[in-house]
């Protein structure tokens, strides 16, 4: 039957003028980046319940990221957190990593799990803490060079719980220095990625809340400085594709942390709970890189994309391959936007038609596309039943109960 | 200077036509519940700070608890969680907080921490664990009765992260069939409340997420079931105070979790983000005690004040004395709100003038008023200062780091 | 390459064990009630702007919802506001609908724009309004059983701005008093709807605020007062389709008013925002509907499907008929659901195998399926391009600007 | 009594170390410009109450603001809006405000109320409307020049109700050159306000949709560009203190449209919802201008502070007296903040010290002060009762209903 559907698929494309050849390529193209700590254990400030199975060191990590890798041809890049994924020796995870096929990602340094942090890391208040702080961030960037990274991800738990506790434009200075002397310290093929965040852990402000002071900061530090967009950072209602399409166009756009949320930083699956967000962030995206087809570098290819999610009740390894296929396929979905029919119905002011546009593409099922896309890459047509069906979760059974877990 | 500053008060209320010893009668009346739990270490998700001198033990937390009624006069019980409180005697639990002049308050049944309720306690799909989470909710009636404690409290966890995950509806009857359970074991004297939450930490739906699924429940059950409002629980915007008029009205107000909130669950000191809707909803609570005082039963005797917060960056005894001292101060304030000026401007449909009088009574400044009580009550004048200048701090600190938490 | 695509949908259901004559069955009964007031002019409080071709009167609001239904066989009937629809004899009005096709829908009385209403409508402080309010229920009643209609849908703008600007206990009352008489005029075969919004244009407290308020009034009342659920009425990240399945369970959850919301009450057509809630509402419903086979009456079939939108921008007849076709569609993708893979992996405690089977569902492209059924029925394949091809823009162009609006 | 009031708050503030002519000094420098709308009707979407005696042009509401400004010395200034208050001969509605005491303040231009405008007006794809919109900017500038304002505000309702509708990017850009051409306009001592909304009238996206679009447009105009505040303009849970504290950090915080929401864009009276938030901005503010004693500008003497309220069902100028007398009282207890305490207790990490050390300003009863700050300025003590006392009310009532509304 798969056959039958692919082929109706590429006929309906086709006699809409979507180049189906193109799509594929594209979707051959997406890498998303996963994130070591997704493996191990993590939950709510009420309970982490443990799984078994789970990695109890950044070598493990690695080896669970390489079959959802070797699964579903996306993943082949794993971000790192320091201290949780420190080891004597970067030289041997990086070795480790791409004998599995896989190479080291984004290095997202740890600014909040030290007692010294509890009232701000490169904000707090005491010089010898931004101190710590700061040189972790430089330790950071130099272990970044030694596993290959190009990008520091920086997300800050830093913020007041109440008015009054802190100097809220002291802390900003003390933030842009910090960055500064860390961004002297990258080469220059190396970016930093600078994450924002409305609230949690930090109640009632937070140093770096909103895209506009990430942006403004990337802005004084330089051209290595891009914004990270986690999608559950964002206050209710905000509208995540305007955001996206606005840092685009600035030039600005460094990466996304992907995740889904009802209603706060909930970091669950990505494309769980409103799975037409994340395709309308991926049409802004696409649209952003027709003008690249124009001459006009926009930086799309050098967006990175990212998980960060919370498998607080989910098997750890399934729930990351449900992600990436997840975002697989509504990548998929934006690639059959017909932007020329979209721009004829905004010049013709015809809203109705202009929204059924991209909507449309949206309604159409990309089972039978990404089927075909997987038999040519000579991957399992669904990954996932592949894994359930492997070995492999017997295998990490010996593990035991108590990996890894933040 | 305290004394011209509390005879030109009693003056200004006096011109204003409130009887300033009826304000000072409740004053001496308003108890405020203080949680164990709040005097031990908490945090988010992200970090658990640990503190000098935190209680190791149920004991040592109704030491504690004894320090901050005796300073302060607001807080003679103290809320139990269990297991976290668990002991192998109660009676000596509640001769110990009796000795401090203490009583144990309201039991908590802990359900949402053990291994086997990762998926649902009461509403979990598994009647053996259902089973297991309402023998816990029937030894918490039996720990009530035989710590003396009238209250059960009841804040379940459970809920889903994902559409599909839980049958709502299956759900919603095991629920129901708990509570039924439990709710016969009560003695005549004793009420469950019964709390509700819109979401944390599950992510897609509660089972309780709301006061109209609390109500409903009540209903069901009958009438010593009540709703229990945590300020804390509520989705953005949502009229706190209406809810509690709501419930009074229909005499389900069981009573409070106080605490502030500028996003989530926050869990901040109450009175610390939003002190005026604090007095508002003491203004409703006092504006329905005057249909007492008109003959008919609204319950407003009976409403349990409890504090439930997580200081997670604060020294705990002193936030808790602050928090005390802030519900005082707000209720304070409403006993000087001139009921017959609103129910005036109100008939004349005079919008401005109804709402000056309300907010009229929130502007005076109640320090005098507050320091004139506890001289009367020989407290000291300020419990926070005669805190920081006791030797208490010193002497627990030997209790070291690593205290209980949660 | 209909059918091609037709057939294969065919295959691929029966793979699965849908029975796509049943989906198709349900599909066919599948009615939505459009709004007269949506075929008018409407706007913010900023500006409506006029559009050519509004009809000037009910008379010709029928005409237009006559030129929907027949299009796409899924509008029968209209529901009308008093007085926007007010007309000397509604035994003429209900004839013209009759000789188009249609019947009169729900009964929506207007307590809002009479000078009297500024400060409340049946919870205003004097009396004589309150009659009059009143009153106009009662009309209502009237007019509903002249036009045949058996649902009288009641939203109250009724609400305070400010704390102490009304009673809200008191206002608590006269809304029962208001609603209580107006239930006893009902015929035994008629409804009360009892609609609830969290605010606007009241912006501190609304009567009616929630779905628990509404629920509690419907139970005083009688089992003939149901609960209306207008999906832009909730608080931000409110979870819809867990009202929707408590409703059903309680069985008062007497319909919709269907519209999509980012931010407030937005009011734009259903199904452009967040597809998936829509189709998860429904999937709620479908779940309930499969009580009733199993013998346990849930009320699933009266549930009245409305629109309730505002049509800022758009072409009002197109925009109506978006919005049918978008509810068709996410009812048919949630016929799709095979609620047995859901409830077994519910009992196998797998998480993301649940959420998948729901989710999977909403995936299926249902075009093929929705041209079939279209045709079997006689209708238009596209019904929007056959009204775009179809001459009544032209004609009714002669009604020129500033028709009917509100 | 007042007398005796302000001898003890007197002393009360001195033993403090607050210097209470420097607070009364920096009250007499107050100014809080009244916007010349929120003297006609205004209302809601669903209804404008039309009350008697509003204004029937701009020479009457220069009238009526003249009354607020003699009774409370607050408001010398007026915000007029185009082509609301569009007059012949612009220096005969300067002499007429001058010859009131009053003087013409910011100049807004109206962009939302043409029939042109409904898909945009300086972001509208059509460039003739750009141009007809970007023409009305520049007649705005001219305006100001005749009028003598200094400042241009600039809201637009420009954005969109569904994906797709608009293209973002390009819409940013004729964004860009509409603003830089009416920026090339203005004199060296002019200043550009660039207003920001996250919502409303457009419910999809909005072209300047929060601080981070506004700021980052002033970055690209110049210095005399810079972003206005509204307080109601926000997502929910926004710290809006913090984006001040930016702002002012960054030298761009132009102004404020002062309005009190709980829910949405609500424009009640400032102070009335949460008097602690607009207590907490003047906070920051004052804190700001600390650095400017140390010789660092801020600007902070150059912020407009501007209300934008709707006054859908108060008596409007009772409205707008009240509203200016509620900034006045929270500028005063921000004035009380001890900085040095605070700074002192932050730089000891005692988080609960420095808030307390903000708060405890905020529970002052500032009425003594401001009573005597009013005798000195031959002001009636409370002007609110002299508006109420005097005959104004009766003399306008001969203008009838149907006044100037919008």
């Amino acid at each position: 039957m798969k056959d039958k559907a692919y082929v109706l698929f590429e006929e309906q494309q086709l006699a809409r003028g979507i180049d189906v050849n193109h799509v594929k390529q594209k979707l051959a193209e997406l890498k998303i980046e996963t994130p070591s700590w997704g493996y191990g254990d993590s939950g709510t400030r009420f309970k982490v319940f443990q799984k078994e199975g789970v990695p109890r060191n950044p070598f493990e990590k690695m080896e669970d990221a390489a079959v959802v890798h070797r699964l579903t041809g996306l993943a082949p890049t794993v971000a790192i957190h320091i201290p949780w994924d420190q080891v004597d020796d970067y030289s041997k995870l990086r070795s480790h990593a791409e004998n599995l096929g896989l190479r080291i990602g984004a290095v997202n340094p740890n600014l909040f799990q030290a007692d010294e942090y509890m009232l701000g890391s490169v904000t707090n208040s005491d010089s010898k803490i931004r101190r710590m702080a700061t040189d972790h961030l430089l330790a950071c960037v130099d272990i970044a060079k030694e596993t290959g990274s190009k990008d520091v991800s920086l997300w800050f738990a830093d913020g007041t719980n109440y008015p009054g506790q802190g100097d809220i434009r002291k802390r900003k200075g003390w933030m842009q220095e910090a960055l500064q002397e860390m961004y002297r310290a990258l080469d220059p093929d190396m970016r930093m990625l600078i994450e924002y965040k409305c609230f949690e852990p930090a109640f009632y402000h937070t140093d770096l809340a909103d895209w506009g002071m990430a942006y403004n900061m990337a802005l004084k530090l330089g051209e290595q400085a891009q914004v990270l967009v986690d999608t559950g950072h964002h206050l209710p209602g905000a509208n995540i594709e305007h955001i996206v399409a606005y840092l685009l166009d600035e030039k600005r756009l460094g990466g996304f942390h992907f995740n889904s949320r009802k209603y706060a930083d909930d970091d669950l699956i990505v494309g769980t709970v409103n799975p037409y967000e994340l395709f309308l962030i991926f049409y802004q995206i696409l649209q952003g890189s027709m003008d690249e087809d124009e001459g006009i570098r926009s930086g799309v290819d050098k967006i990175a994309y990212m998980l960060d999610q919370s498998h607080n009740i989910e098997q750890k390894i399934p729930a990351m391959i449900r992600s990436v296929l997840n975002v697989q396929t509504q990548y998929a979905k934006a690639l059959l936007v017909d932007h020329e029919e979209v721009a004829a119905a905004q010049k013709n002011n015809d809203v109705l038609a202009a929204e059924h546009a991209v909507r449309r593409a949206f309604e159409f099922d990309v089972t039978p596309l990404l089927h075909a896309v997987r038999e040519e890459q000579g991957l399992p047509v669904d990954p996932m039943e592949a894994y359930l069906n492997s070995r492999y979760t017997a295998e990490i059974a010996g593990r035991g109960k108590g990996g890894a877990s933040w």
